[in-house]
């Protein structure tokens, strides 16, 4: 029997998925009528991301279950015509290419390349900056993204310390949890990777206050959410030379408009959400995979938890 | 009995070294005094540079060893003064040092973030990189330097391939050595990472013949030796588009002069000797344990092989 497979997301990304997509089910041996308009009631699972067109599942009455393209299902979780269950994307590709962003800015910043690479000639003047193993770099959101990216600034020598909401174990870094943690996790933060999720526990949590316990000169690379960050805090510590940098690639507005104080501040890096792009070969994969449990009546990998919100 | 040693490297240099070498010195429980003018004839170690002021060391007669400070000693060997053991600097922090510069501008180029650093007010175009793992990374040269590079490489999924002149066996990395493999090695590179030792037979190793078997768009990261590089082929080669960008840390004039084409060329970023800086406390402790070796009649760790040049 023919699966019906609806794909909801913008006509580009149907152009980059449909093939890959389409490999990874005759990989995983189904059958599958891969498009984007089966009539609603014949679908059998639904490929999705908020910038699709289907929101409204109320008419998806035989769908099995949706399967988002997001890491972050935090704009999905409150569409309450999602009756099925609602798998998140956990890719291999995403979390390498997260892993690659983040360890590239941390060395970025580490190292202050920017020096270098607009240096003006015949500028001999060196700079030595401090052994990894000197320099405290604190991620904020121990998930796999985060953790991901702890393993890799480790091999290098940095103390990584991880905070999380809930208190994790993770060999080889400091792992904190809680209030007086994330006081702890900010002291020790000479750079700060901002990887947690959008909740209302998290939003603004970049405010005046926790800016205040960074250590001077701290560097904040935020491939997270936007709404982590207290935008106007922010800029207030850049100003004053409290931060010495931030590498910024989600904002509350995307794309960041032309005229936001970001783009015009010569301490603030601006990177137009690239960090984790969904990668198609190896995403295609885990829907592939999803479907067939589906299909076998085993449990789906990745499902969302509704009740805390992401 | 206190022993005498004698400090030859530029003033600046005895202003960072002096403290962490009577550090160490105390560290080992050995009673010395450092100096950087002991009579000749008294002195029993030197710690040596090729830029301070002791070079012929024919008065130096109950010496018993030169310890460089440089990991490189090409330019001693050569000395026929020295008759005493020579041992090179392998400094932890030297090495660590090395691995953060290459590995941090080898991710600068993978996910090309001179674009975001340097991008225009609005400019929200994303720039997909391919992942590590599709990202071919040769390295000539796997002594101590190397090794460390590439295993620091290989955790964020990089195909390493390295070269060097006797064959090696390295866990996750494929080693090649000789002309052939030198072939294939480059061939591999589409980030070729430069660490030989400047000997006369990788004088010019990358030349017209070797850019040309370069996969198109490479980039060479040069924190090796200037030598190893014939400049004019290099600045043609990235003239013709055929190499996309150069990051070089060394050169055959350093300071570079300012009428280099290195300054002026616009896919050339010129940085100043600082990739793999001597650190002075890890340094001081290896001079110190090899000190404490010779007193103790002990074989001294990293004796130069002056048949080899290096």
């Amino acid at each position: 029997m023919t699966l019906n497979v609806q794909f909801s997301d913008t006509p580009k990304r149907w152009t980059i998925f449909e093939g890959p997509l389409n490999d990874a089910f005759k990989a995983q041996g189904l059958d599958v009528d891969l498009s984007t308009d089966h009539a609603p009631e014949t679908v059998d699972y639904v490929v999705y991301s908020p910038k699709g067109p289907v929101q409204d599942f109320t008419p998806y009455t035989n769908c099995k279950a949706v399967m988002s393209l997001w890491a972050g299902v935090e704009k999905v979780v409150g569409n309450d015509t999602i009756t099925q269950p609602l798998t998140r994307m956990v890719d291999d590709g995403l979390s390498e290419g997260m892993r690659e962003w983040v360890t590239g800015h941390v060395l970025r910043h580490h190292l202050d390349t920017d020096l270098d690479v607009n240096r003006a000639p015949g500028d001999w003047t060196p700079h030595m900056p401090p052994l990894a193993s000197e320099r405290g770099v604190t991620i904020l959101g121990l998930g796999e993204l985060g953790q991901a990216c702890a393993e890799t600034l480790l091999p290098l020598g940095f103390p990584i310390t991880g905070w999380s909401r809930t208190q994790k174990d993770i060999e080889g870094i400091t792992c904190l949890s809680g209030d007086d943690g994330l006081i702890e996790a900010l002291k020790r933060a000479e750079i700060l990777v901002l990887l947690l999720p959008d909740t209302p526990a998290t939003t603004n949590i970049i405010n005046p206050e926790t800016l205040a316990l960074l250590p001077d000169d701290a560097v904040i690379i935020n491939p997270g959410r936007g709404p982590l960050i207290d935008d106007d805090a922010l800029l207030a510590a850049l100003d004053l030379g409290k931060i010495k940098h931030a590498t910024l690639d989600v904002f509350r507005v995307e794309p960041l408009p032309e005229d936001h104080p970001y783009w015009h501040h010569d301490r603030v890096t601006v990177t137009p959400h690239i960090a984790a792009e969904t990668r198609p070969t190896t995403s295609a994969r885990v829907i592939a995979e999803n479907i067939r449990r589906g299909e076998a009546g085993e449990p789906f990998l990745y499902l969302a938890d509704r009740d805390q919100g992401y």
